[in-house]
């Protein structure tokens, strides 16, 4: 199905399963909210400064604990600076990281193409890295970016002690270590410790304002203030130092503001509902038990089908269940990912059930 | 005066003389117009996709006659990707432009850092570019980018017989042109023609939406629907394709809207005030009379006594001035750059007349 019949189809809707729902992407409804939420007397950022997003950078690198934070329009953005600057530094352009890296697969190569850096591959793209892997490596590493959680693989941790164990790897060896946190908010019901301990692994952190938090858009970099001041002159080269960001800094600081808190519950109903969905013949899951709020969900049926069965859900009963039904290494099987938030939240597992009862019928 | 007390000043004013004043520029004033402006069910961006943004990269490309346009979040984004494009495809790193060139002086020379293209600056920095001075270069070049107006020498444009000499001959020798139109919207006053009819000599044209539009941020590249096709490409490495990007795209489009119809009035209002402050000892003009809304003022006088005079009309008056008085090549002078907006209007060129007096007093 083209995505514009999924959106089509997405906007008859009157409720969904995966995410926030309508709330977070209406406009209308956004700029609503956010004049409301908005003092009057309120200035705007102006490329990149001003107290709105300086409150807001400060705020953030607080509860990561780092000493500074730089708001960035995207992660795309921040995490090749982040790379290319531990590169510069570190004199190497061999830059490390999961096969399914967002760098990797999601951004046509730019680390390259735009930073001369080389991507060293590490583990299997069906597994998360192991010390192991690791230690096979042969080019000398400027940074290790790690990626908590593993997003192309359901969303799922190494334990706090492999974690621990890699990251110390890396540090003896002056092998500069970089997270991608996309999904870090997402993280800290699983290792139980606060943000800022985990981030204590990490010379430089990635997080984002739009997936959980349901935010517009955007991004944070954080680390040593050397390395976040050299950060703003990179976002500038990107062309990523808007004049005025202030509808990204105001609907990201709203999410930590309402979102952050509420992560534990999205976290708990994904466990929920994995157990009802586990015992389905025709559903495997990753992980299982999920992490965090989100697993990747292994459907035994034809893609044309799956959709089918999803369209006549939404149509008759307006409940939107999934946008994507991917392609599977194992033929026969698609798979969807989900992810819990505040729409989820209406759900009972029982409903659920019986959705993906009619769904594999 | 560090910028932000020169901010807190500005919060003081009620009126301003420069631009288009409060209302593109206070978060609550612009998230309360959107939220009226927007229909309910108007569905959002995603990725650079959807009817919104589709539909208004069209409106924009049939304005400029060009066959296909892509929003992007800034102009340093839009105008590196345009140039390494044509670098690519014409076989040399070597792109010309004027020594003021945003390129050059804006970006840290990300043209250089981030995509390997050599500069080559054509002519000097206190005139616009002659056939002559482009007829000296010795470098194959790849493309030239052309600034219409040339904002950092006050706004000027060459004739429209010299535009068309040096885009003719740079055509003759396969060199592709690049319009940097930051403040394209604003020469049609002076050239009497359509903007599809000055962006025909150019293959690809850049504009923005945040300056005389009053848009939040954000641009457009149009040109050739394959280089148009490559450039979303260069947009996702640049981390500028941005997840949703639609605050951006209604201010644009609004601006659009109101503010373009009303461009010949902000430019006629710019020649009533040249006209007024030219007799007056003490200030030189450039260009004079001006060429858009824009100019810039050569004010002689010390920069701490023309702030103080600045800050004190601020204070006691609550009209806003200026917000920066530049150096200057000549001992003594300090400059302002000038531009017609919204704002200006409502001031009578008596009562502007006025305010340079106390300025200068």
């Amino acid at each position: 199905m083209h995505k514009d019949d999924w959106f089509h189809l997405a906007d008859q809707c009157t409720r969904f399963l995966p995410g926030h729902g309508r709330a977070v992407w209406t406009p209308h409804a956004v700029f609503t909210q956010l004049a409301a939420l908005t003092a009057p007397d309120l200035k705007p950022d102006f490329y990149g400064g001003g107290e709105l997003i300086a409150d807001f950078e400060k705020r953030v690198a607080e509860l990561l604990g780092k000493e500074a934070g730089v708001f960035m329009p995207s992660g795309t953005m921040a995490q090749q600076i982040a790379l290319r600057i531990w590169s510069d530094r570190h004199h190497s352009p061999h830059v490390a990281f999961h096969p399914t890296c967002h760098l990797e697969i999601h951004e046509q190569k730019a680390y390259q193409l735009l930073h001369g850096l080389h991507g060293v591959l590490i583990g299997s793209p069906y597994q998360l890295m192991t010390l192991d892997d690791l230690k096979s490596v042969r080019e000398p590493l400027a940074a290790l970016l790690l990626e908590l959680p593993q997003r192309e693989i359901g969303g799922q941790l190494p334990s706090w002690d492999d974690l621990v164990a890699i990251t110390t790897w890396a540090r003896e060896r002056h092998i500069a270590l970089h997270m991608d946190g996309a999904r870090l908010w997402e993280c800290q019901p699983y290792y139980q410790r606060s943000y800022a301990e985990i981030a204590a692994l990490f010379d430089t952190v990635y997080v984002s304002f739009y997936k959980i938090l349901g935010g517009i858009a955007g991004a944070m970099l954080l680390g040593p203030p050397d390395v976040i001041d050299e950060a703003r002159l990179w976002q500038k080269r990107h062309g990523g130092t808007l004049v005025q960001m202030y509808p990204m800094v105001l609907s990201a600081r709203h999410g930590l503001d309402t979102r952050l808190a509420r992560i534990p519950q999205y976290c708990a109903k994904a466990i929920e509902i994995a157990a009802i969905l586990k015992s389905r013949p025709g559903i495997e899951l990753l992980p299982d038990p999920p992490q965090t709020n989100m697993m990747h969900v292994f459907i035994r049926g034809e893609k044309d089908r799956l959709e089918e069965a999803t369209s006549k859900i939404a149509r008759e009963q307006k409940i939107w269940l999934f946008r994507y039904f991917a392609p599977c290494q194992i033929p026969g099987y698609c798979k969807v990912e989900f992810t819990v938030g505040d729409a989820t939240l209406e759900f009972s597992v029982e409903e659920i059930r019986r959705l993906f009862e009619e769904l594999l019928r």
